[in-house]
């Protein structure tokens, strides 16, 4: 009888070999879940373990292979994730039918071909290409990941995992964390802009999406808009996309151009100016006094609002903002902290009249509820423990030693930089030709430059070049420093 | 000549006792550095510390209160972070003159005069208002805090700032976390649907920008939209802002109403059907396959392309979808994890044809560069150790459960249940009186409903009521039990 109970069984492998997984037990081996998951995926790439095929059970495999039942599920929980397993109630795991996973392809560089326009989107896809064909990176918006602190970053994001609770389990305030808020109007305020962070300061998914929101609600197709020139290529990609007309505006040294300023301001009745006051992209130039109150004058006269564009206010010392002039009365401020925490973080602000912000925060609401709260609570840590002026000053002072060697380097490569800039990380650089065909050129060798015809208002080619100052910590910089390379183009 | 070099040093303070400050040490006592910095707010807000006085230096302070220097020059960085001291280098830190620091006040409830319009703005703000006034909030598409799984979340939050290195420093990649979508179109495998992660998907931050980005790349002023009705007030919200005009199509327990939607179709050209197909809201019902079949034949017939709304499709265990039918070929269909994982992590995806994706990416670009990738690698973490799958089952259960307990309570309280859920944690039920009076009513005693006007396409006046099946689980569901409570509004 007992022998006869063990026929009817249920055929099953070997219970001694199921799966024939003998783990690594050195303490320098794998981890038992991974190891078990490598090998199913092994046996299933082979086509040992067949669609359909019920796997072993847990506490079989478990005792077969000396593991806990623990380490088993974990790893077939593993492969479930993976679609490789699925399980049925009751009955256990399976190995599914379809299971087609994709090996991650290489995505490839984004080609132009010669009629081809370098617009805004081709250099935004661009920018954000796999790296594996780019031996240097000329035409990003960020500093080189060695400069900035990963670790005060990742500390940040731990210490909210360890604190945050349920708290993040909710959707978050459509206006954003609100002692984020409080830190903000902090820093603002030592810099003399006072503003309340319950009626007059917002949070946005980055300094682009506070852009998009601001012109979103503030133009209609048709609507004149005032606009530097040069400036961010963002801006000219975001104004066509709303088919408003752009009323290009020289960028001098002080400020823009005054005189052009106030001759389209009479003529065309502008609903708006975007201007990148401290700090000017591309151009490193910076605001005086006296133009920004010029500028605020003609805003009074011909009544128009006016979008202050903050990204790189971090990198000099005392900002001197149009704002707080204005008191917020025509102007809407955007900052954030891509330039300086770091870009996948996502953490902007906008400061604006109450009524702005509340129209703002409607907008924000409809276009994709509140911005993610997780972010928000990372940089509000490195504000509020005080790491972040240290930083920003560290980062500072970094880049304008750069600045000061990278105009060196750019005169023995013999360009021209006609102005220099008063702070920030580009050079803004006259090549003597055409640097769109440049671009192109270098682009073909795993350059990325950022040439000039990128941040014309009216897409004019243009001598002009955008250089990061990291180009002399690169090891293009010596490339870049042989003449030769630069002759290439010419051919 | 010794005593006199005493008289010539600087005046401060009997450095035996610099700001009077006497640090607690029992082992229960807050952190020194939390202690000097509290101690500090004091003397500045009682005015014993005047604006532009020089503070003691750090080793002045350090030495006379026996703490560390890095406890001072960290308890005074974060008062600089806060605004209320400057440092001048080389001279040391300051009293600010400007220190008017808000103290956060209570934000107000939204409140809605008669005349107004109870819409999509308004009904926003209230779902996002403070929760001081609130005794229960069934507006709300989230469900309890205590119903989710806040320490898988904290838990994955951790390990992406132990192991993400410098990652998080640049801007990540347009399409969204490569690893993330990995794992989405594993799982969406395991459900029937196979689509290529790296050309047919894209990352979006949360369900609601994925349908902005697609309503502006796909829609004009006046293109006709057809909408099921009732559906999630945001598509209409979203809808009216872009000037579209809108078709209802009533929806009934199998799909959208098939005699409506051909003879709209037909009538108008269409561009577009959205449609909210596996658990709908706010009704809870579902698609049956041969609905699912002939909408899409209708589809084919009038050209007009699908966006499929899936926010709630893990609320099922086998999602029934229109995008496994079509292979994504007229379908863009759109998923996230707020209501399984965390309403502030903002993650959620696109799957669509190649083509959709790229177009939508650049979209995604112009509007805010990348989604932020902390939040992703979270979501990432918690899919690839295979807890997703097990978390989402236990929360189905209880839904479930409390689907059916809280369909029986809805009955004692004398409201009628057409058409019983399939699935989901919403009741639609017919309270045979305007539910926006009752809701205006309900909402001055802190109990906040969601009428069915809200989800009216032509947001035309409703017996209907969304009731969250977490109503169950409130101490308002005794009060709702009691028919007083209903008869008050009548009043």
């Amino acid at each position: 009888m007992a022998s006869n109970t063990r026929t009817v069984r249920p055929q099953t492998a070997d219970s001694s070999n199921a799966l024939g997984w003998q783990p690594l037990r050195g303490s320098d081996s794998p981890p038992l879940v991974e190891q078990l998951v490598q090998h199913c995926q092994q046996l299933l790439g082979n086509h040992s373990l067949r669609a359909g095929t019920r796997m072993p059970s847990v506490r079989q495999l478990a005792d077969s292979a000396g593991v806990s039942r623990d380490t088993v599920v974990q790893a077939y929980d593993r492969l479930v994730a993976l679609g490789l397993l699925h399980s049925r109630p009751g009955a256990g795991f399976f190995v599914s039918t379809q299971r087609r996973l994709h090996a991650p392809s290489t995505p490839e560089m984004p080609s132009l071909s010669a009629g081809q326009a370098f617009d805004t989107p081709f250099l935004l896809r661009s920018m954000f290409r796999s790296h594996g064909q780019v031996q240097f990176d000329g035409s990003t918006g960020l500093l080189p990941q060695s400069w900035m602190d990963h670790d005060m970053l990742n500390a940040a994001v731990r210490a909210v995992g360890r604190s945050a609770g349920m708290q993040l389990l909710g959707y978050g305030e459509p206006q954003g964390y609100a002692p984020l808020r409080q830190q903000i109007s902090a820093m603002l305020l030592a810099q003399g802009l006072q503003i309340d962070p319950e009626l007059e300061l917002m949070t946005v998914t980055g300094v682009t999406q506070g852009m998009d929101l601001i012109l979103r609600s503030t133009l209609r197709a048709g609507d004149a808009v005032l606009v530097e020139d040069p400036a961010w290529f963002m801006v000219f990609g975001l104004l066509r996309a709303l088919g408003v007309q752009v009323l290009p505006v020289p960028r001098l040294r002080d400020g823009p151009d005054l005189e052009v300023l106030e001759r389209l301001a009479r003529a065309h009745r502008p609903k708006l100016l975007i201007t990148n006051t401290v700090v000017h992209n591309p151009t490193g130039f910076g605001l005086s006094l006296p133009v920004a109150y010029d500028v605020l004058r003609l805003a009074e006269q011909h009544n128009f609002l006016i979008l202050e564009d903050d990204t790189y206010a971090d990198f000099v010392p005392q900002p001197m903002r149009l704002a707080t002039l204005d008191r917020l009365r025509r102007v809407l401020l955007i900052g954030g902290f891509s330039k300086t925490l770091a870009g996948s973080l996502r953490v902007g602000y906008v400061a604006a009249q109450p009524e702005r912000i509340r129209a703002l925060t409607d907008a924000k609401l409809l276009s994709g509820l509140t911005s993610p709260e997780l972010g928000e609570r990372v940089v509000h840590r490195i504000l509020a423990d005080g790491q972040y002026r240290k930083h920003v000053q560290r980062l500072r002072e970094r880049v304008d030693t750069a600045r000061q060697r990278c105009l060196k380097l750019v005169e023995n490569m013999g360009l021209v930089v006609h102005q220099e800039p008063l702070a920030g990380m580009f050079i803004w650089a006259d090549a003597g030709r055409d640097t769109e065909v440049l671009a192109r050129q270098m682009a073909a060798q795993g350059v990325l430059l950022a040439p000039g015809v990128l941040f014309s208002a009216n897409q004019q080619g243009s001598t002009m070049l955008r250089l990061p100052v990291s180009i002399i910590d690169s090891d293009i910089s010596l490339l870049l420093n042989e003449p030769r390379m630069w002759l290439f183009p010419l051919k």
